[in-house]
């Protein structure tokens, strides 16, 4: 056991590109455990785009992480000292644990996973966990894909993208993934079987769209807003839904978020916004999980786990989600299991 | 009869204002009446908002009306001449009849009036008519308010919006209506019992919803977009429903229509906003006439209608509707009943 507790701390609210100094990493002693507590090594750090946006103080879903506070993030970890009898040293537990090394818990703040030694823990942070839950919702309650529907994702590569295109396969739709560069595109297409891909750093994301959709685009899963929103938005279907998951284009904007240019098609197109968050649905993570983990044992859905050593350098590999360099759901490796 | 038809020509494409050259009148003989067809005096014109939309060549619900071509509006007229023995001359019809003192029809093209002295023609352009069933529609079909709920319109004084803040009532809703000026604001508070109003032009939006609707708004009935629509987006509740009626404040933009700074919370606030064209729900009309009329007969909804004479001056009639000093469902008298 380290003797030491490494924490990253948000050090002042990022503007633009994220500065050096947005965080910053002290070292403290592991916390004594309280009595109905427990200690948790944290193993595995979950990066997501949305840690952007709790860095800031924009109105926002969660309250935003406090200056000199711990960076919030999803953890997995095992408990390595317990005064809580329910959660006993061993277990293996997952929340809200922090850009650190130990998280002292209480019950009630981590769910236990299973101990299935035939499942990763990894995936609880990508297939099984928040980003395989969010394209699952967001594609199947929201989008509703129908047989011959147009599907177009954003952040086609990504660790929601990626599941969202391949449930709508399920569902029998046309499937159009829009992601950077050219290894992307190939894995979504040669791997994941959508039935095409659009890189937006080398093509025209409205030109393609209209070759590859002649009739319009039914259901947009939006990652990204920002310009690709934007040209959805000029090809959409009659009546096309848009599950809101992220807007991760402007998240590093200095200017501040921006809305699209061509909102009115959604009155034109009659097209409905929805925007969501997964932690509404958390009551129903058992009926997504079910049936993820199914597809994924029948080899219907692939996905991938791109984890980085050393919590260290968490703040630096943050930054592979926003210059799209990551590959597959993106994750720090703390400590070994 | 006249000898002559008058009609309205759509001259050149509108930028910004509608300068005086975008129509032009031209007068040439009355159409003679070709078997199968039949000819009407074409006795009211609906002036709407959605007459700016038309005069471009946006990407639009309904295609642009062409250059040259007459203007296009809604109208109620009386069959002055029959070939088509289904309509013969008498009846009273409403359609697409155009900007003009004659229109040329055929079967299908229009619909039969009833033949009721107890209500005014004009009302089939008002409450009966295209706008009492979008606020019906828009309100009860997407808006959705529950007892309790913070019900939000904009353009609360104009035709559509002074009826779904009324069903919003009749709902058990609270309601707010914004306006401009103080005479629609007093208008829409004490003959048609809205809760508050905010007067846009005198007061800052945001800070009386903040004011009005601690909890958030839970319904927005969109009929403006522009600043009142991001003033609302910065106070939406979680879970808020926003009918996208229409966007009046930028039609006459002419930098072009530009989508809402704060959409981005649609996302925090998991908000939910529906497009939607009156003339898909036309199937339903009925239902909504029927409740809308019990409703009115009832005491239960007020509505007014501002009727002007003269298809000559409908340009400058329209202009009325963008600089807000119409008083209700905008109407040219083409000719006496």
């Amino acid at each position: 056991m380290a003797a030491t507790n490494r924490q990253w701390i948000l050090n002042k609210r990022p503007r633009g590109e994220l500065d050096a100094d947005v965080l910053r990493l002290t070292e403290g002693p592991v916390p004594e455990v309280p009595d109905g507590a427990y200690l948790v090594r944290n193993l595995y750090l979950s990066l997501d785009p949305t840690n952007r946006i709790w860095m800031t103080d924009m109105d926002q879903y969660l309250p935003p992480v406090p200056l000199g506070g711990v960076m919030r993030g999803g953890t997995i970890g095992r408990v390595v000292e317990s005064r809580a009898p329910a959660v006993p040293a061993g277990t293996i537990v997952q929340g809200l644990g922090g850009w650190q090394d130990y998280w002292l818990a209480r019950p009630g703040e981590a769910s236990k996973l299973p101990a299935d030694p035939s499942v990763p823990l990894t995936m609880y942070m990508g297939l099984l966990g928040a980003t395989g839950a969010t394209a699952y919702f967001g594609m199947l309650d929201i989008g509703k894909p129908k047989a011959g529907d147009n599907v177009v994702v954003s952040a086609a590569g990504g660790a929601v993208g990626s599941v969202a295109g391949q449930i709508a396969k399920i569902q029998g739709a046309r499937v159009i993934g829009i992601a950077g560069g050219a290894e992307k595109c190939e894995w979504i297409t040669r791997e994941l079987g959508f039935d095409a891909a659009i890189d937006y750093k080398n093509e025209n994301v409205l030109e393609r769209l209209k070759a590859l959709a002649p009739g319009g685009v039914n259901v947009y899963f939006d990652n990204t807003g920002g310009p690709i929103l934007d040209a959805v938005l000029q090809h959409l279907a009659i009546g096309a839904r848009i599950p809101l998951c992220g807007l991760i284009a402007s998240y590093n904007d200095a200017r501040g978020l921006s809305g699209p240019r061509f909102y009115h098609n959604i009155l034109m197109k009659r097209a409905m916004v929805q925007g969501f968050i997964i932690l509404d649905y958390a009551p129903r993570f058992g009926e997504a999980f079910a049936k993820l983990g199914a597809w994924h044992r029948e080899g219907r859905i692939q996905y991938r786990v791109d984890v980085y050593p050393g919590l260290e350098h968490a703040p630096e590999t943050l930054k592979k989600l926003f210059d799209g360099s990551n590959r597959g759901k993106l994750i720090v490796k703390i400590a070994d299991e």
